[in-house]
């Protein structure tokens, strides 16, 4: 681990809270020793709840790279990943995580973190969100439309 | 459910797939029986690992409703959501998923969901995406900051 980079991940995610940008998470993409995006929690600012600082360190990486994958990249973060930047990091093809803080952590701060991760551990029919299926066969037309799809670009 | 919102999710999922934005995927956010935010996967093109149907209808839907809270609304997919895409509608308080095409479908047409699933079910130390930890006592003083940051905006 290069504490420096970890410690850029907590500097951000103080510079962010502080100016109002949302809660106190930061992170940063690194590739081959260099800072290649960073990102910090914009949730409240920008009016986006997927707007946690792997998410935006993600899409700041991938843009400046020009990709959709980060494989042989690593990602350092203030805080261990909730559910969604966790399974972003894995689309992202990330290979490694770096973290400070824990879920728990965030939870103690009053961050829902844990009791997503609670609620993803269960099977769907007990968790608090309702799930209602219908129209299987028509959507299952999608995807055989894609297997078809000559110039598909799979990710 | 409303079948029709449903079928325009999977209309969108192939819309979006014809026009080459990325994978067979379309999501829709209904608040009081009006769509309020569309989304399609857009992952390849737009080069953003996280551009997912619904977290793209999620950001159009808190973009046009000016919020962050999308409570109060419904969530109509063309398919299982994602580990991502479910976290993603809990921090957006979304109240109920409507959905056709299952995860194991999405599997069979070649997309990971599935693999993630399992490995987010895994404990830590068993996934494939390795974990280091440091500095957690400087990290732990944003999460301090934050508590005593009287101007926060809790999310």
């Amino acid at each position: 681990m290069n504490q420096d980079f970890l410690r850029e991940a907590i500097r951000l995610s103080v510079e962010g809270m502080e100016a109002g940008e949302g809660g106190p998470f930061g992170a940063i993409v690194v590739r081959n020793g260099k800072i290649v995006g960073r990102g910090w929690n914009r949730v409240t600012s920008t009016n986006d709840p997927t707007a946690h600082a792997e998410i935006v360190a993600i899409r700041d990486a991938c843009g400046n790279l020009n990709t959709f994958s980060l494989a042989g990249c690593e990602i350092y973060t203030s805080c261990e990943p909730c559910p969604m930047c966790f399974a972003a990091i894995y689309w992202a093809r990330l290979e490694r995580i770096y973290y400070a803080a824990t879920g728990a952590d965030a939870q103690a701060a009053g961050f829902d973190d844990c009791r997503f991760s609670h609620e993803l551990a269960l099977p769907p029919a007990s968790r608090s969100i309702s799930m209602v299926r219908g129209l299987e066969e028509e959507a299952r037309e999608a995807f055989q439309a894609w297997m078809r799809k000559a110039d598909r670009i799979a990710y």
